[in-house]
């Protein structure tokens, strides 16, 4: 069978062609003369499978789309109190060449427009790096991101940089109000420079699953930013990424996003997907006009937007009993119903709430008002079944591990079934006079409990 | 058992106890003259859990609160279009206090300043109600969401009544310009009395929690408002919602939030919880300083910054193989693998391109690279395991029906447990030659396949 | 013989009449409904002579024109100091009806918007007055200006209240900062009363003149109001008097000038004539095209233009030489020559430098490089003419005090011709020593420096 | 006799020597190095006399007050309508240093902001000039004003370059605006020049007389710019050159004026007086501290407001009876009574306007309201005595001559004695039927109308 999801994104692609308004960026040449009828999209799983549909080899500047990945290594290099210092974090109503310097501190207003981005070019590879050396570690750094050596597009560096006198003129303004401490003409050299990486919708959608991945990388795994900083990145992108019209995308579109003027724009999804479109002719805001158009599709069709919970899940809380007896060499420990908690997914803290409600259900005792609680009050075993769930935060870590000490406080014996150790025993200040047991599935826990003989029986599962 | 949680929330408060900077609201008698030593917070689960320690009791005025609700109201009476051609999205950056109109339509910039709140106010309840009737209108409305009769404080409206004439004059600006039709006075009358509505932070907790629940109700579970209206409503807190710190607050706390200046502050993370604060004392923002302490703190904690993907769950689609062998009376169908495909909780696209897949691995030919594909290549019957997926939105339904119609097209024998009926048959658009057999149980399924004498074995599961 | 001013004043108006374009003003229906057809123009000279031609009897609102007479009221009524506590004094770049607030101080920038003119309304006839005695002060001051009593246009009034959304919403705004203290709905009933008030360009240019003539009334010679008042109220039309176009009216007509959006605009050059044109069609600014047409021709023909000094007059000092042959009864006193300096017109600082530079010229010993220098080195005695002298400012009087009390000291005999007491000496410090002695005329000069058988010979006048 | 001039301006000078208040210019160190002691005023009359005490020698940097001139040097190098293309007028409520650039056009607000003066900087010599042509150019015309050649001080001008980045930043704004068409580094190195070269107080004091002279040397009488020049800059100055105290300055001193961070201001009464001070500490705003002092004195006791009409001359035309005899070869035309109408000074329009009345009412029928008038109604011949008369503006010509033509046309027979010419004759429309008779004195006249044997009487002279 053939997946239908490329399916799904030509049909998207399709329903914004015919859309052939907006007009060329006509302020160089090489970007005036780009061929028009261009058009693809890209979206990676944050778990690392891309689908993309269209021209999407199809190598483009990537322009202020590098705002977002620079900011994060601004961040990594810097430090985020330095960065802060030096850069806003507030929308400022203003179009993206605009100063948009905030009174009293000088700092540009965020780094999504011109003046906080070339301050947050600065930012990188340590106070005294070269043009050169800041420029070859941005290229690296999201070349990495992209999983393939990314190249300057040299025509494109060459004519923005013949075409640089506003943000020439940033770049000194920023010099003159002490923001930047390197040559303007170096930073704003640099800055045009990392606005010319070239990449295809591939690269870019790899590059949102990144930031929308907590800063992982989908494919390879590997932890490219902290998590921090993508959270930091992401947060600047929702405020501040479509510049004046940024209150109008995100309730449009709810996404982090940021568009570039050669017609791409990335947007993600935090903890679903990352995507890149690109089509070269732009509204009169400098956005690839069907790049928005399948952006909107995007979101609205796939349920992307963040604000939109409508269908966000709550199975992952499920409880049932075992009926555990006793085997031949214990036979004083007759059969006896023990409650399992099982707990899936990623846990944060309304999983732990749910968890949390479902054992004072059960182990408190019954509530005349609540006619199916109280079931297991006098159990003696308590069994968390933790096989399923993907990690625990650290709000959900505490509420179980408390759980579990009020529990073992109760003379409650208690079993953990958790062969991936998401719960942490050691070092955890709920345990430090009493633990849990942890065991690796059900036949160990059946064993601890109650010996080879038992016997398993789950009835009537309460979903939390 | 006792629930751990409201210990944690008495810590979160007793934290923030100790801070005791800040000043009360001079500008009116009755604010001046608040507890100032009063504190609360509440937490409400979305589905409806309602946590509360501190002044819990305590009524305050929600103020600025109440722009949230009435601008769900504006949308709910005069329809989303007709409320954008009045007030704008796009964050001010600008006190709250400002005029703010957008140049050209001269609406105000977004509904949560005050001009945007009061425009709001007189679209609510239809073009020719009365003050009367508009604030008996939300006063209901509110009332329903927080779940009990709510009162307008007297004092508070009266006292601010005779303070009005900064609004007084953003009411007759906005007349001037033509954005509100009522009379000035009228409108401003009626947006202090909302303003004077009193809560607790239990009330607040499930107003919050409502909107973070795409406008159902947590604990009755009714649609107070469509799920458009809710996101609507939280895009526009996220820019909006504080002020002229925006961006700061979606960089630290994450949440779509609003204040009041009464000391409350409301936030949720869609999907998760809502939480509101309460404490009298102000920063120079005018957002209650231990509020916002306890807000950073629970974000932090609990993980709720909607930026925050790095817990975000994957373990929602399982795949494993049942093994059917006939029965007695169906001696030609030998025994059988039937691979399982399981979907868990709330599908959204990335669930759905789990599945998918998932399927393509297992059913499509071995694939040299990838060793364990391939292995169902030739299994004649394919079971989708619905039991455990609470919903599925648009994209998952499109695309899970598509793979279904796929494998029915390559002669497959589909069978879907699906108990609470997710998936959607009639009318499906992919199911209009062929459909799949829709049963209950795993049993049903089995039958359905081979015969009442099946075994099944599930082995190797498989987590995509 | 008839006066050509008339005919020439003619040719104006006609000049200006074929040009339709503009647009009445629309915003209530009683100034839509106006005669486009009507105009006129009136010039008052500051000795009080009035010109007028074309509809000159014809009355309309002044409205906006108002401002510049409330103000110099308030400043008399509140005092300067107080005035410029509520209201400032710069440019706004704004346009009229825009708030524009002062940072920090929140004092409308001029009182020549709206924010500020509202301010200045009630600033009229003390703090407690009523809206009535304000009304009243305003209508009574400025009939005494016009020379007649003016009335309020009841049936603009009317209509005006009925559309005052924006004014009332900056009178709430300046209540609300602290600006104003009466109630703002009687302080813009009061303002709109102001602006409705009927006038003729009669009556205009009669008011424009008296402020031309440092707030001496042209015809009655009254000074209506003191000359520091009429300067504040010159300067400040100068700089916001045509909003945000006040530089390029500066540039092109160079006189301070205030228009009313019923079509009126005065213009004053200081020291020489008012003028007041009529047509009710408005350019986009809202003043009157035709209005903004003549004041261009006046300004560029008439050279009224304030920084034009091509063609200020100079020949205000001349010098001659008396021969003064002693009489009879002197005959020791035989035929000496005396020089005589002659001062014209009202002589501020110019006037007396020139004067002072003839006298060191004749008085002090010759100098080689000035051959006609150090004729009268020996002179015995001076005479000054002050005959023409209109007035003396406070620098020419020191300094020709100064002048006298040298030669005095170096034993001269002085003589000051001066039946109008220009030159004060009763209380001079310069004179505290010794007078000089003060004449009525030549004879008399002659008389006491000669005795009577003097003959004055005027030979070779010198052009200072 | 010594003129007490000088001594007046040592008061003005040790009057403000006390407030050491303010700081030197920080931002370059030989600003910063300045002797903070020194000060000095010095004041040119419009013809030429130059008073100057205090450090009159000490030469400074002009800094901004070079943007006076240079703007009225690119009037001249690119003439009027193309600056007004690239620079507005309007003052811009702003500081300095700000980018100000008009809304639309994204031309400069105006020549006095740094933008608008790096602006017409540039168009100084030819769109094609070099930075050395330009700089040249501006040496070589402000010399000529000053009288003497000025020097560029090389270590001020080294030293801002180096510090030059706000200026930069404006230069490559506007270039990339499209307002200067030259190397934004270019245009910035040419202004940082101009405002390099080095004066003193008397020398600056020229240069203010020059433009308060309708352009006209003070000192050598030579045309250096048209008046029409002169007359913008000085507008300019009026509005906007105090930047964003421009409309406080009006109020309080009355003189367009420009200031320079090096501590001098120069400020002009148009016809009256140029006056340049210098003191190095600065205010706030960056204007000298004792600098503005001394301006306040200088404009409230030397009555220098421009607004401030109280002490304007109207001694300007005088009326008398020439009684003239018939000699013995016209003996039928015995004795006759001769109206002679005298005219002193620059006449305008006032002037004008009152020598039509006193003609109309000499001449018309006697008026029986006004008891003095129709004295000479029969009289056949009619004097005007233009001697004092130093030039008549075109609309006193034009009314002057219209008032001759209709004389002529009444049968008068009018003799004009005008021996330098004012009253053109030739080409005059008004005499292109019958013009006046023109001769050089009285005698000539009294010979023309009655022969040699007239007799002259002056009786009863008559003041308008």
């Amino acid at each position: 069978m053939k997946s239908p999801i490329p399916d799904y994104l030509r049909q998207v692609l399709e329903k914004a062609r015919p859309d052939t308004s907006g007009k060329l960026a006509s302020y160089i040449d090489v970007l005036a003369k780009a061929d028009p009828s261009k058009m693809a999209v890209a979206l990676s799983t944050v778990d690392g499978n891309l689908y993309s549909v269209g021209d999407d080899q199809v190598e483009f500047s990537i322009q202020s789309i590098s705002k977002a990945f620079v900011y994060a290594l601004a961040i990594n290099d810097a430090g985020l109190p330095r960065v802060l210092e030096k850069i806003g974090v507030e929308p400022s109503g203003d179009a993206f060449n605009k100063l948009s310097l905030q009174p009293g501190t000088h700092r540009p207003m965020n780094p999504m427009i011109n003046a906080g981005a070339i301050t947050a070019h600065t930012l990188v590879a340590g106070e005294n790096a070269t043009v050169e050396q800041r420029v070859d570690r941005i290229l690296k750094a999201v070349s990495k991101v992209a999983g393939r050596k990314l190249q300057v597009d040299e025509e494109v560096y060459e004519a923005e940089l013949k075409d640089a006198n506003r943000n020439m003129g940033i770049g000194y303004m920023l010099k003159a109000a002490g923001i930047i401490s390197c040559d303007p003409q170096e930073a704003v050299r640099g800055y045009i420079r990392q606005c010319a990486i070239k990449a295809n919708v591939r690269d870019l959608a790899v590059m949102a699953a990144t930031l929308g991945n907590a800063g992982v990388h989908p494919i390879t795994g590997e932890q490219i930013m902290p998590h921090q900083s993508a959270r930091q990145v992401l947060s600047v992108m929702t405020t501040c990424g479509m510049y004046d019209s940024s209150g109008d995308w995100v309730s449009r579109v709810g996404m982090p996003a940021k568009s570039g003027v050669a017609g791409g724009i990335i947007g993600t999804l935090p903890g679903q997907v990352g995507i890149a479109v690109f089509s070269p002719k732009l509204d009169e805001r400098g956005n690839s006009v069907r790049g928005v158009k399948m952006f909107e599709q995007l979101s609205s069709e796939m349920g992307l937007h963040m604000m939109d919970s409508s269908q966000v899940g709550r199975a992952t809380v499920r409880t049932w009993t075992m009926t555990i007896a006793g085997g031949a060499d214990q036979p004083h420990e007759c059969e006896q119903e023990v409650p399992v908690f099982g707990l899936r997914g990623a846990v944060r803290f309304a999983g732990s709430e749910r968890l949390t409600r479902a054992i004072v259900r059960e182990i408190s005792p019954p509530n005349p008002d609540d006619p199916g609680s109280g079931r297991h009050t006098n159990a003696c075993a308590v069994i968390f079944m933790l096989r399923d769930t993907y990690s625990l935060n650290y709000v959900a870590l505490r509420i179980i591990s408390e759980d579990i000490r009020r529990l073992l406080e109760a003379g409650k014996n208690v079993v953990v079934i958790d062969p991936a150790k998401v719960l942490t025993i050691d070092g955890n200040p709920a345990f430090k006079d009493k633990s849990p047991r942890v065991v690796n599935d059900e036949a160990e826990a059946r064993h601890y409990i109650g010996g080879q003989g038992c016997r398993a029986v789950s009835h009537s599962d309460e979903l939390y």
